[in-house]
């Protein structure tokens, strides 16, 4: 996975990005407020705590904010002021600004060179929370990484996830200790709440650690360091949740613990893989599946192609071995959570053991590199891409994918149709029906936050993090989400992503509704005629291409996007 | 698998070919002794019992000799007068008659057209018998299929296997019986005893009604009543050892029996898939995995493709769909026996959940997608084909295979690489190393009759039966049985098929090493010069290709066969 996703092209675009560009063209000088304070009003100079460089201090634990977003700087503002957020020296003094000021102060730390200040306990390494902030927990408590929101190696990502790389390790912990017990609120769908009352204490500090550990400043680079040569971390390098440097009593900490000490929990949480998570509509009471752990992967030639494969999976348009064949900027993980490991899912192992199978789609029996192909073409919209054809059965892609999938499926009976979590748990329809423009509402207050107003996803520099869901850079009109049924089954089962909202049956397909209602690429077997091509591959009550209009006042798939013509070359790798 | 491998093209040239033909172009005026016999040496007229047409009779239980070979017959007659048969008519006859006179009747017979005067019991149907005749009952009791000597439907192959196809019922009872109970005996290495003594009588009866059920004229023909589309039998048709018409009391047979009556016993079986059979050095108490039943096989679109799957994976030379991609006539049940399913014959399921994997031979990790174009590669000797290209992923053939494979493994864990029974059994190394002069001798004794003196195979008509093992028509140097360790394994572990003898470890390396120091197809990565890929390709100990001469005097891969130069199209379809 390790959602950092680059080529080595991408992280030097990153490197050389916004916020660099923006500091070095515009190293201010800072304003008085920041140097001096204002001893009129009991303003203590930001910099006493958030130092001069803006990289924060361990001492007074206080934030690093050299190129954090200006938006995020002064909403947290805004939250010392209306008590979402309380700290003896920002609460009061918050409260005393204006707006103008608050303005020019978040824009002068966003200008900053990113610089960090942070220091990590001598008995935490990095490698100790790699795995939280890498892959989450999904399997037992549905805990999302930190990077699917926070970006690849925790560069942030869209106004609200700020960067963590680099931050001082001991705002990192305050900041989840305060999630996690309610001290800090405000979060959107509570989903830092979600996140933090799962972790343990020890859990958080190794978190923070992996965080405090990189540097403000190119924390890409240090996929490198992080990951094998195709920046998946190596399996030895990995310590599963639970086994990190605190599985050892820490030497600086107070008095030993035996075994981990949980967060006060503030509710109910949302549930986990095992055991069916009660209250949702999925297989009753069916025990999953459960893939080899990362740490089982074999240190081989096989186990070099599997760490590939997953590296293609999390990052598939940017992979330098897969990227030549997306025309959009998806990733499989979109789609097959936990790279392709989570039930209900449309998981990779329950795909492993059932193909070939006859597929009404294409009124044949398919094999499973024919299936990851229809991916290329439909999800991954191949049309638009640099080779422009879906990439072979010899390619590279696809044989580290198939490894991948079949590695995931160790030990799994083949050609059980009914193993629990396969695909996405079907979604009876309901009375009201699927509207869009209820889903508009349903997607303005929860999605929209991640995937962005216009569909248009969410990006860390040129880094997708959260998946566009409609328009060019989208799956086109031919890829399985593109229904409307198949999509409000995958958003029920899986959206918001690790949050604490739930959403109804009517607003998964009320949402389902409202994404699929947006113009996207065309699908790849227009015949040339809408009517026709609506008529042969678009009958479907779930289907709005052709049928209905989108905003241009178009019929969708009138207005599709087309790649420029590109010359069709054999996809071999 | 249903050996009756044909393409329509390939049914028309058996219809067409030999007997027939001759039999058109010579029907002689019959012999005084066919017709008058010689009261004056107590000799009754041959078509007495055999009637004037040569189709054998029901009520002598006479054997139909219409069209069967010379040879064969003047064997019988032999056998008759050695006591290796013994019949109250046959017996007192065979030793009056003189050498010529044997030659004169023979060749009469041989040179009638096909006739059959067989009636099948009417409680009995063709289908009853069909399993064993086309598949045997290798799982548990190494039976091999009644076909797999005598021919696709029982047409006959080479001297030793006469036509059983249209042959009297109780003629081919009483002979079962008789090779079960020692009555009749004289079989090369106690094929036939193997065979018959693990048969019950009702078994034979359901056998002896399936080839009598057939004409001796067109057996062929009724490929394509039996069979589906892609000449597999219908699941639906297939009834399995044990439960034809005889679970039913007999409404034309003596005194009511339960259950199965076995054959008298003459010695100890060989032993059985399931437990592993003992005395054999293969892995030790291991239960094998079981592939689904023929039977379990799905009635639609999926099992359409595993049936055609199987029809190529027993056919695959001159099947259809397959047979353009091959450049010789093997199958690739030639060394997956049971159609892919006996363990320790590298059977299908255990393929099937290993791969993808890192294979030293490409050093890379191949898909099984890949794994099975390398068997057209090289086994198969595609440079030889039609296409004179491996099948594309795309292919039906790939599709099928796969589609076939998929199913054989319904149920095994994907990824068990110690799966019993996978591959074939390692073979250590003898102290008298390996010597193919001392092969020579045991391949005389005990693979000639079925392969060949020069290893050309055995045909039935134009429908290989025994796979050639060296020249133009076998594997090429780059399969990997062109090694004579793997050899080895395979002939240790399978060979003879079925017979009572089992071979010395040290007589399976003579064997291989004597049948791989045989000149064949050239191996396809053949650089042009022999040192050269002797060096690159041909380094093992076990490999004698490039380092030893072979009949011709020269180093073997030097007089490698080549195709003549093809056009190289793709392989889709």
């Amino acid at each position: 996975m390790l959602k950092q996703r680059p080529s080595l092209r991408i992280v030097f675009s990153i490197l050389c990005a916004a916020p660099l560009v923006r500091a070095q063209a515009a190293v201010a000088e800072p304003p008085p407020l920041v140097t001096d304070g204002d001893p009129d009003r009991s303003i203590p100079p930001c910099s006493g705590c958030h130092q001069p460089n803006g990289g924060g201090s361990e001492e007074g634990a206080a934030a690093r904010l050299a190129a954090i977003g200006e938006q995020y700087i002064a909403n947290q503002i805004e939250n010392f002021r209306n008590g979402n957020r309380n700290h003896p020296v920002m609460t009061p003094w918050a409260k005393e600004l204006t707006g103008a000021e608050v303005k020019t102060l978040a824009a002068y730390y966003e200008a900053l060179p990113p610089a960090s200040n942070a220091v990590v306990p001598p008995r935490l390494k990095r490698e100790d929370g790699q795995w939280l902030a890498l892959y989450g927990d999904w399997p037992n408590r549905r805990l999302p990484a930190c990077q699917q929101c926070h970006g690849p190696l925790g560069i942030g990502a869209r106004d609200h996830f700020p960067a963590l790389a680099g931050q001082p390790y001991s705002y990192l912990v305050n900041q989840m200790a305060s999630w996690g017990t309610g001290a800090r609120i405000g979060d959107h769908d509570g989903m830092m709440r979600a996140v933090a009352e799962k972790l343990s204490m020890a859990e958080a500090q190794r978190v923070a650690a992996f965080y405090a550990s990189l540097p403000a400043q190119g924390a890409m680079e240090v996929a490198t360091e992080i990951g094998s040569g195709e920046r998946v971390p190596s399996a030895a390098d990995l310590r599963p949740p639970g086994q990190g440097a605190d599985s050892q009593p820490p030497q600086d900490a107070g008095p030993k613990k035996t075994g981990e000490q949980p967060m006060p929990h503030r509710g109910t949480p949302i549930g986990h893989q095992g055991p069916t998570p009660a209250g949702r509509d999925l297989v009753k009471g069916a025990s999953y599946f459960e893939p080899p752990s990362r740490t089982e992967r074999p240190e081989d030639d096989f186990g070099e192609m599997v760490a590939m494969g997953e590296s293609i999976f999390s990052n598939t348009y940017s992979h330098e071995v897969s990227g030549k064949y997306v025309g959009n900027t998806q990733v499989c993980e979109g789609c097959h959570l936990d790279a392709g490991r989570l039930a209900d899912s449309s998981p990779m192992w329950a795909a492993r053991i059932n193909y070939p199978a006859y597929r009404k789609k294409n009124d044949k029996v398919d094999t499973l590199v024919e299936r990851v192909q229809g991916c290329f073409k439909y999800s991954m919209n191949v049309q638009a891409s640099e080779v422009g054809t879906v990439p072979s059965a010899e390619s590279r892609t696809i044989r580290a994918l198939l490894s991948y999938m079949h590695w995931l499926a160790t030990g799994a009976p083949v050609g059980d149709k009914d193993i629990p979590g396969r695909g996405y748990p079907k979604l009876e329809k309901t009375a009201d029906g699927f509207e869009p423009e209820r889903g508009a509402e349903v997607y303005a207050a929860h999605c929209a936050i991640c995937h962005g107003e216009n569909g248009e996803g969410g990006y860390a520099g040129a880094e997708m993090v959260f998946p566009p869901l409609w328009g060019e850079h989208s799956y086109n009109w031919g890829a399985g989400m593109h229904r409307i049924n198949t999509a409000a089954a995958f958003i029920k089962a899986n959206m918001p992503l690790g949050s604490y909202i739930e959403l109804t049956e009517q607003q998964a397909w009320d949402l389902a509704a409202f994404m699929n209602s947006h113009e996207r690429p065309q699908d790849p077997r227009f015949t040339g005629d809408l009517a026709e091509t609506t008529e042969q591959f678009h009958g479907s009550e779930y289907d709005y291409y052709g049928k209905r209009k989108g905003t241009d006042g178009k019929l969708l798939g009138e207005g599709a996007m087309t790649p420029a013509s590109r010359p069709a070359e054999a996809g071999g790798n």
